[in-house]
């Protein structure tokens, strides 16, 4: 296919945080371009958004309904070839849904649904169409998280034992929602955001990647959520001890009112022989300590990388990437994907390297879980 | 009192590791003078240690039940003011309970007895006999630490919501105590160490620092101890989940085998407002977070500093100060309060900013209180 | 102009360095289509680098000069507005000049040219034809540089006094130019890379650093440039102390042997009341320092910073932002002008922010007077 | 000798900085007991900080000529082995004089006299003598500074190429002396002080540690001193480039205008195959880089270290020394050498590993250059 893949995207309007994101994000590697958009369902946004986008004005569109209509009887050379979903969660079901349906693949932000059956009906009409789905679980993007996750799958640290992992943020330590901030409104609604607040915001990100480096599931854990600002309507903080398939354990906590964080999602591991520190917010650091000899600083773009990380790098060592990049790397995997699929064929997300509608179930399932472990006395509550 | 205090010490010798730290940490200030010992109980081993500490062979016993009776009889001007124990935790209670008894004070390496019992026992003969008891929780000697619970109690930070205390060290990460490590052998030997392994001798370090700099008490855990390390006698592993006095949640975890970690005790507190970060390996340092504004960095030593702080300090900023001086301040808070002793005054620990035997009986309770919590399937435990 | 820059590239093709760097950074922001190139003069290189862009094989040249005959006779729907040079050294000038002789805007990067001559013609030339010229010193185009730099001029650190500011890399530590490496090959050919080795690649980023962010200029240097490594035909190695036009002094250093450094320029300047530090490979950070109170940690990102900086952010705080997002902001800067430019307008690269063609004259009399003041047996050498 | 050694101090009075330092310092390894002291000139003080220190009255002196008067008849069982000289720079050389004529070992503040001609005649008291001079350039006591050392001698970074050492202090930006700051009044007065003010201050510190980690010598300067804060009457700045014996170059700048700094010294060594990173500051991390493998953390205490700086800890990883530590480190072996000494008997100072005569005359030689340099007009200026 010598073209760039063409790309519609479903929400994203003027006052989307994530929308622009995603577009930088894809068009950094010059292989996607932004063809068509249901940007907004505010009357006269989406168009707005269209035009600041220089987009031909005939494929913006005023919902995703309507765009699928028009897009799915383009001229081939024309007609989009996956759509990217950046709505609010309670809008991530229905257009991946009438996407995949329509035969277009989709890249949908996290967490892949409102709810557990949602994902699990996404994951049947994945199967059943034999579509892409990928999911943005943008942090497992950055190279150095790749890295670990060889560096473990290869042994370096013997049998991993220990696993803490921490997302705190300090931007809900008041009620910002009471004063028409939009990203916090939405984001402590359960009727937009689900069951979880923090939990599922961020948490879910901190669960995607302790699993995701290790390679090892959680299968319990015992949860405590607080709501700790008053008035709010869904947890802003939670905590929990986990254990992990392999006999591993650890503590998890991901919290919106550590008041003076930023975006401090941060992962320890420790094994046998060694263990490993890495920050996103630093993220082309990391710190590889070991039982008798010095630590050791591994660092982003440098020879010495197995491909695994070198295969998502932009930059020679020293040239920091950062967020979007780590962002434009899940792109990358999923047009890679895109660029070999056959009707009929299956895709293996694992060999690509991007989440996909099983991690996107998975996480559904976590926030659930800890809901209900948080409201029970007992102290484990397993995952399924 | 225009001399030196004179110390009498019990352990020490010639394989202790802390006994050499305490005569050290009591000498900096030339406050103190070490005048007599009972170092080991080891045939020779007494001797020799007081060989080479140059002192009179005539004051250096083979056990302590030998030093208290000879002492009590010396006359007043070489007659010890105190004793400090140094011993395995086994041998706490038995030399601190005669001196007491026998009109010594006593600073007491933590914990401050085997189990409980002994630790109400001790909490009553001060009690009666009016006599100080300072125990040796190191971490809370640290300017810094003191600084960071100045202000907390002048509510720079507001309510506080958030605690986050580690304490990771990696050097149980292999059976030590089967190689002939002396160390590894006696902290992990429930006879000598108590009924708690690594929640013991380091979580109680890591509570300790979190009620310190708070002012709040934890009054429920839900904990997790592991015996990771195959063989092990104690748990070497822990993590659990905190409620506080005031409302604050939090996450405690202290572990000896977190590979390639050395002493990385280390807390995070966030209040309303902000919040803070401190880090025992590098203690001179402190970083403040805020809501809206810049985060700062704290330094030990600095004009801006408040008293607190201030009185603990022997260098100005950037010449830094380390393990032995934040020992040195229990010394020298501990030396401050028997200067000012007198038979019948009542002295309270607090002002002199020392832990003394309610921290040691608090300390006992917590780490009763976590092994049946850990053992219970119910979540939530309570701490008196 | 409602519709995306159309760019022509000159230079980067399949081997090339900074040629992927300059597409992604154009990329980014969605402003930006690359429609043309002359990406290489190696027999078939142009076209297979074409391809692999996906670009309309007919506007893909051998070579600049034919390039620039093609562009300039384009419909005006079609036609380029700029071109990107990102040849090797010895040839920014020619395309350069070429484009400004046939009515395009010119985005070329560091150093303007090979000599200070061709610098001067080039800035005539802009002078004459009105057109846009910017300059692609990247590290000016980071957020918290722009923060630095506004900072300095509101007098927050007082009168400067001292200015330190590195640049060392370890790349060229091995004779890497004898083993095939291209990037090393070019650079350390005096025939390609001009007078200055260390000192034009990145001696001159180190410069430009400083006098963008005090507002400075150095009027004095005493240099003294080394070659390192044997058989080297070029400096490797460069060290200097400074004068500025304001009183302050300081020191600069550029080197490419420091075994083991990736990219870490990075700036110290302090003033009368406090100072600030920044560096490259961690530029989301930047440490204020005071006088007589705590030293802060400003983060890209953040509401307090100034406009200056937020017109050239595009995630939240802590959401990192790294290399070809500072490059990004060059464009960003460089498209604004464009879409405000007219003929017979004067642009006034300060207003937008970017480095233009005074910044290409005065960076070619840097490295012309530091390679003069390293031969003279002199202190000082003044630099026009 | 089974005893501690017998120490005497000139100067040290109650408003001395170093004084105390010096007691704590030699306190801390029980190996030293102050005995007796000419604490200060000014009347009353020397009795008002002898009693502080609960030495015996009749050995508190007015002057350190009363001071040896009496020392030297004191029985064999009372009398000093050695006396510390902690007083400002012009009284450095009469006092260790007096001492050395008069049989006691010296250890003596930095820098080793008023000027060259002092130093040269101490050297020629101690050859006669044979007796220890020990000079406190503390900053070499560091176990990492040691280990530094040991891995440049091993080879471990190839041939040594460039040298960046640096001493940034902030706290005389302002014009201290006028306000009536003892510590800046007499080190900015040149008739205590000498002919160098930060250069002679802590420039001597940065050059002593690069030449001592590198095992070369300095052999020419280009210097530019600066007095920038308007009235002082010394250097207040310094900055100079430099070469070795070995053909390495460097850089080194040492000022005390560098707002918002402490005590950060600081040194960064690169031979051909990696270098090394130490700032004074976080003493006990040394950053190792390596060609084209991970940088390395080395710490303090740990069993990976060689025994030259093994030789010198007291606390085990992860339990921070500082930099009384240091200093003690300093009386550490300058204590050993005392214990072998005997008449006749020539001591080593580099076996034992402390600073000695010929460390002051090389320091003294080296301000006095450096002042020479940057009054010339000339690029080079030799330091024999």
């Amino acid at each position: 296919m010598k073209r760039k893949l063409r790309m519609g995207m479903v929400g994203g309007g003027l006052t989307s945080l994530i929308g622009p994101i995603h577009r930088k994000a894809a068009g950094i590697d010059g292989e996607i371009e932004l063809v068509c958009g249901a940007f907004s369902v505010v009357p006269g946004e989406s168009k707005a958004t269209g035009e600041s986008l220089y987009l031909n004005p005939k494929r913006v569109y005023e919902n995703y309904q309507e765009m699928f209509e028009a897009e799915k009887n383009m001229p081939p050379d024309q007609k989009i070839d996956f759509v990217t979903v950046v709505t609010p969660n309670h809008v991530h079901f229905g257009p991946s849904k009438m996407a995949l349906e329509n035969g277009f693949h989709v890249l949908v932000e996290k967490p892949i649904s409102f709810n557990l059956d949602e994902a699990l009906e996404l994951k049947k009409l994945v199967a059943d169409t034999g579509l892409v789905l990928g999911l943005a679980h943008t942090y497992t993007g950055y190279p150095l998280v790749k890295e670990a996750r060889r560096m473990v799958a290869d042994g370096k640290f013997g049998k991993i034992r220990k696993v803490y992992v921490e997302y705190p943020q300090g931007w809900l330590s008041t009620m910002l929602e009471g004063k028409g901030n939009m990203q916090a409104s939405w984001r402590t609604d359960p009727k937009q955001s689900g069951m979880g607040g923090a939990i599922g915001d961020i948490g879910t990100h901190a669960a995607n990647l302790a699993e995701y480096i290790t390679g090892n599931k959680i299968t319990e854990i015992c949860a405590m959520l607080n709501t700790v600002v008053p008035g709010r309507m869904l947890d802003d903080d939670s905590s929990m001890l986990l254990r992990f398939d392999n006999g591993a354990s650890g503590v998890l906590f991901a919290t919106q009112v550590a008041a003076g964080e930023e975006n401090n999602l941060n992962i320890r591991i420790y094994g046998e022989k060694g263990g490993l520190e890495w920050r996103q917010e630093e993220p082309n650091t990391m710190i590889l300590k070991w039982l008798d000899k010095p630590k050791e600083i591994i660092r982003a773009g440098q020879g010495y990388l197995s491909d695994d990380a070198k295969g998502f790098t932009r930059t020679p060592p020293g040239h920091p990437e950062g967020y979007l990049e780590a962002f434009a790397n899940i792109y990358r995997a999923f047009t890679k994907a895109l660029r070999e699929y056959e009707p009929g064929k299956k895709i293996d997300v694992a060999k690509y390297d991007f989440p996909g509608v099983d991690d996107g179930v998975h996480g559904m399932a976590f926030v659930q879980t800890a809901v209900k472990s948080s409201k029970s006395a007992e102290k484990w509550t397993k995952l399924d």
